[in-house]
């Protein structure tokens, strides 16, 4: 199996780290065994192009050393996402930009367009094209009879998309609810431990969680994109986060937070979305939980879910404490599953 | 599909409710229109053999209104589940008998595998096959190229089974802990509201919860059978719930319970399973649960399950409030994969 990656961030060289130098650690990984990197196209840090396969570990020590790849390594090259999506030859796209609310997700749904548009089945850790355009992308790869895979964009590989299309055949989802954004969380966590509003912010961001602009986070855009994702996929909405009743976090107070204490509850960031009269709504905003919620205990980077069906549940899913390593395995999974499919 | 159905219990007959009286609420069993139960096998009840198609509605109700068939109604037999399983024309055998220990998962396992020996598929709501019997049972459905399906033995229709079959590909699981068994959960949860243990036994009972004789659930078994079956299943173990290290709660006192909440604590029976030095150990007891981990929320009915992994998680899956819907749930979900897969 042939595959394209666009952008080597901290996703794609976790991916890279455990399919070379940690291969040992992870026996499971073998499906992957022969899979051939052809391409990784960068933004600025320069692209390698090699159809008999590109060396992981060397590409690897190379950005982790000098943040870019150098122009004399062998297939090095210039060219760009787009260019790469639409002219050279493999298997599956896999599309490891970052988000961008601004640009409506593009041009990774570009990308994701132009690989289902040429027959390649897609793979995307970016949510921008879940977000805004998943009506659109699984009708394409419907009709070409391709896949498109996105589990990571919505609590790294924690099951999500593939829980409800493997394991609630038959439930019709009504409600989705939960805590999905770590750096809104963690600040509220630490302000609930007396650190301000700013202190906060500058933490996660010394920790890389968040942003240099936090503006993403803290506004409820990367909540937003997670809700309409979720919406898109399993309540069948056609929504984009500009849809979303959305509130961020810039406003609460450690008032706010003493206040919602005294009467023993936490603030979180809560994310849902409904149906309502056929209709489909999503809301991000600050919501008071009592300590007897389950979301009261999902603190720090950690996640939840809620998932309401006709029939089953509702079930939650909860990671405690997830890594770089959540987010890889997100996109191994569904190379996985790919390569099971078709390959 | 064909379906020879062993048991007609509450769970049997909420299947039966949800696909006839029910049926418009469902949209999303439509897969299961053209089931057709070709017998229905109780053991104190009668049975009915049809091989043109039982009307479940009137088995429902009959059922319902007299706790068993009328020796009139067409097609009433009083053949045993080994004799049917042996014997009928079906594609699938449904598995709704209840967990025997002292028969170490018989006859259960019996009609299990004689239906999977004449090259059938196979379907248990009924643990003690998966808890006593796995190893054996999952190969002879291997080497026969059929299906052996049981999602509803642990946490009802709740993910498990089938998210580590599709949904954590390529993990290798390397611990489960959890809270699995309903009534003993139930009954800690009233002794920290002040009820004494006799008293939340017989409220157990009362609500239909606990069975007549409790000691299934009090010292420990049920939940060491879930254990097994999840050690055997997710761990690749060859254990039975004789193996397991099993503590009840029949020594819990209102003291134990209060002086655990002194210290910010409740008590839960919990169960684990995990490998060392390449085996396989499972215990159940009760332990000590701070105010701060997720286990400490589930209470009454709740149950969670937690899965560690070399690579993905962990992750913690939650039932907030299950009923018998749940449970039938996890029965109709295998039902639906089997006719994807087969038929």
């Amino acid at each position: 199996m042939r595959a394209l990656f666009i952008g080597f961030g901290n996703v794609g060289r976790t991916i890279a780290r455990i399919l070379t130098l940690e291969r040992s650690r992870f026996p499971g990984m073998s499906p992957l065994d022969d899979l051939v990197p052809v391409a990784i196209v960068t933004r600025r840090g320069g692209s390698l192009v090699d159809t008999k396969g590109i060396d992981l570990g060397l590409a690897l020590e190379e950005m982790d050393s000098r943040g870019r790849f150098p122009e004399g390594h062998p297939g090095y090259t210039d060219i760009t996402g787009v260019e790469a999506a639409g002219s050279l030859d493999y298997d599956v796209i896999v599309e490891l930009s970052t988000l961008s609310i601004e640009n409506r997700g593009e041009p990774a749904a570009t990308h994701i367009r132009t690989a289902l548009s040429r027959g390649r089945n897609a793979i995307s850790a970016n949510k921008g094209p879940i977000a805004f355009s998943y009506r659109e992308l699984s009708s394409l790869a419907k009709s070409v009879g391709k896949k498109f895979l996105f589990e990571t964009t919505v609590m790294d590989g924690a099951p999500v998309f593939n829980l409800r299309e493997s394991c609630l055949k038959g439930c019709v989802v009504t409600a989705v609810d939960g805590i999905l954004n770590s750096t809104t969380n963690y600040i509220l966590s630490r302000m609930e431990e007396g650190v301000g509003f700013a202190e906060a912010v500058k933490e996660a961001q010394d920790m890389g969680v968040a942003e240099a602009d936090p503006g993403n986070d803290v506004d409820g855009w990367d909540a937003s994109a997670k809700i309409s994702a979720l919406a898109n996929v399993l309540l069948d909405a056609d929504m984009t986060p500009l849809d979303v009743d959305r509130h961020g976090i810039a406003g609460v107070t450690p008032a706010d937070i003493r206040k919602a204490a005294e009467s023993g509850k936490k603030l979180k960031l809560v994310c849902k979305a409904w149906k309502e009269k056929g209709k489909v709504f999503g809301k991000v905003g600050v919501e008071e939980i009592s300590h007897s919620h389950h979301f009261s205990l999902v603190s720090g980077g950690g996640a939840v879910l809620r998932i309401h069906t006709d029939l089953m549940g509702p079930i939650l899913i909860t990671q405690e404490n997830p890594d770089l390593y959540d987010t890889a395995y997100g996109v191994l999974g569904d190379l996985i599953t790919l390569r099971q499919l078709c390959y």
